[in-house]
């Protein structure tokens, strides 16, 4: 199984590939899509649009799982310019004939810590840890993105009871 | 001067290509494009963006005017999924070259109709008669799209002014 996880934002967005079972995974490929913060939304867009379309030419991952937004931000615009980059991204996905997975944030560390509220650190170091490394990715995208990944193979095996994957 | 005009949503997103001066303005094209409800998100994100970038293709537009989302929708879910489509459609205009201007409905009515406040279908009869047609567009979306366009050429001559057109 083969995952790739998106933490999706405007100004960096992080990803992070991961391959192996639930009970042994390795890291086969991470990093970040940084649109120039000067040009304007829509070129934005159009290079993040094309650097997840590559990530996902080069890596071939099976499944996508996107980290939902909320409608909680302290300013809502916020949420509404992160959805313009989530679209961008599930189109890619879409584009590559695969079907996008969300999960949100309190699930991601539920499934990986173990309870929806755990912090930051916790969820990083859980992250170094399922994968074998020296420490913890950074920048702090990426790791998010890997924590998204990784909770997807997690929980898949309730999910394919649920039938739930691969639909 | 031709300018689409598009009114962004998921499940039906209407355009309208309009071509002339402030003073005087013809109807080029219009329609919808509508993704299969039942489909996933990430595929109607899909035939969005293959539906306008035809329309784009074929009607080769020099502005592109996409309504401006607002926070205040009763249902912020709402405002998350039409920002969805709204990155896919900015999309498609920056892969055409082309920068996308954003005009609020508030804006839309004023400069059509001269009050920010105006009803729906003070809007309708002015695009009916500043297109020269026998009725008023539809559906409603295709209305909506067309007000965008012709607020845009209306708006252009102080837009150019003030340098924010072309730039």
């Amino acid at each position: 199984m083969r995952v790739l996880g998106i933490d999706p934002a405007l100004r960096t967005t992080g990803y992070g590939v991961v391959e192996g079972t639930h009970v042994r995974m390795r890291l086969v490929e991470a990093g970040v899509v940084r649109p120039r913060a000067s040009d304007t939304l829509e070129r934005r867009l159009r290079e993040l649009h094309a650097g997840i379309s590559d990530v996902i030419a080069q890596t071939q991952p099976e499944s996508i799982v996107i980290e939902e937004l909320y409608t909680t931000y302290r300013n809502p615009g916020t949420a509404i310019l992160m959805a313009h980059a989530r679209g961008v991204l599930c189109l890619a996905a879409a584009q590559a004939g695969l079907t996008v997975h969300s999960i949100g944030h309190s699930h991601v560390k539920r499934a990986l810590v173990g309870s929806g509220s755990a912090r930051k650190d916790q969820v990083n170091a859980m992250v170094t840890q399922l994968l074998g490394l020296r420490r913890a990715p950074e920048p702090e995208d990426v790791s998010d993105a890997l924590a998204l990944a990784l909770a997807f193979v997690n929980m898949s095996p309730v999910l394919e009871r649920l039938g739930r994957v691969h639909g």
